[in-house]
């Protein structure tokens, strides 16, 4: 057997996770069969599921690695700009669509809330980083406590989602995320 | 054939949709089958199909039925008060989960979106109207358009439909709530 290199797999598995993001975008969660994961990755189930245990895990890495990028973003730019982005990039409409999907399972499935909240924790904490930094900058209000802010911009983040989720128009959300922002901070 | 009375006949009609709404609630969309709507209201699917053409007609029914009592609270006290009525009944995320779940229909299916919109279409009004007066009585803050105080107390409402459906904690989104009617009022 050839020695596959740590950069080959790494590639390898970058490339099983494009394609399942793809997959799930334009499928959903249920409509992702094996079949249509083979044809949008190109590669063979053996060679996908060397990678992944199993649909769920496959799942769960996709929105691990979409949590990875969006925590760095929070941390850098804050999440009011994750939003300003995402609003920017409406064909993500798909895969946030997806994941709103899963609710059922995350409510009845423990396991698989789990494996979730693990990839929603570092959001929440880079949120919560940023924004006691800016705090510490005067920047915020300081009459709300500093978790009660986050869940607030949490709120309306989950609330874009959903608003793109379901396919509605976008053009008159800009100045809506510019009152999400100024309610954060020092007026 | 008995004369039916329109009284039995919406009483009949009130049944289905209680039945359908729990049967939803419990199974998704998906999960609904016409074996378990059966089970769920007690009447066969002659009966049940009697009164609605097919599934989406029923969805759609019990989705118009949630709209016009949500449309009346919204008329009465304001998109927040609905916020806050559906934080204390949390056992509604199975439902709200159900209506997440045909978001890909939405932007996939246009005669099922036209549909839906209606539904949407007399909230949003009735949040319109009730800004307005809310903005004639002085309570509202003046330097920000109507729409977009509006589409900003959308956002807050599609965020909680989005937490609650994805099973999170709710202990904290009191104070969260507090913020959003703050944003929109007067300082």
């Amino acid at each position: 057997m050839p020695r596959v290199s740590q950069d080959q797999l790494a590639a390898r598995r970058h490339e099983i996770l494009a394609g399942a993001r793809a997959c799930f975008a334009r499928h959903g969660y249920e409509g992702a069969t094996v079949r249509r994961l083979e044809e949008e990755t190109g590669l063979s189930r053996g060679a996908i599921f060397h990678h992944f245990r199993d649909k769920d895990s496959l799942f769960l890495a996709v929105a691990a690695d979409d949590a990875a990028e969006m925590a760095a973003t929070v941390a850098r730019n804050g999440l009011v700009q994750v939003m300003r982005d995402l609003l920017a990039n409406p064909d993500v409409a798909g895969w946030l669509g997806t994941q709103l999907e899963v609710g059922r399972r995350l409510r009845t499935d423990p396991e698989f809330a789990e494996q979730w909240s693990e990839r929603s924790g570092a959001i929440a904490a880079a949120t919560r980083e940023r924004l006691e930094r800016q705090r510490d900058a005067g920047v915020l209000r300081d009459d709300v406590p500093v978790a009660t802010l986050q869940r607030f911009l949490e709120l309306a983040y989950d609330g874009l989602v959903k608003h793109l989720a379901m396919g509605r128009p976008t053009d008159d959300l800009g100045p809506v995320l510019d009152l999400v922002e100024a309610a954060v901070r020092k007026p």
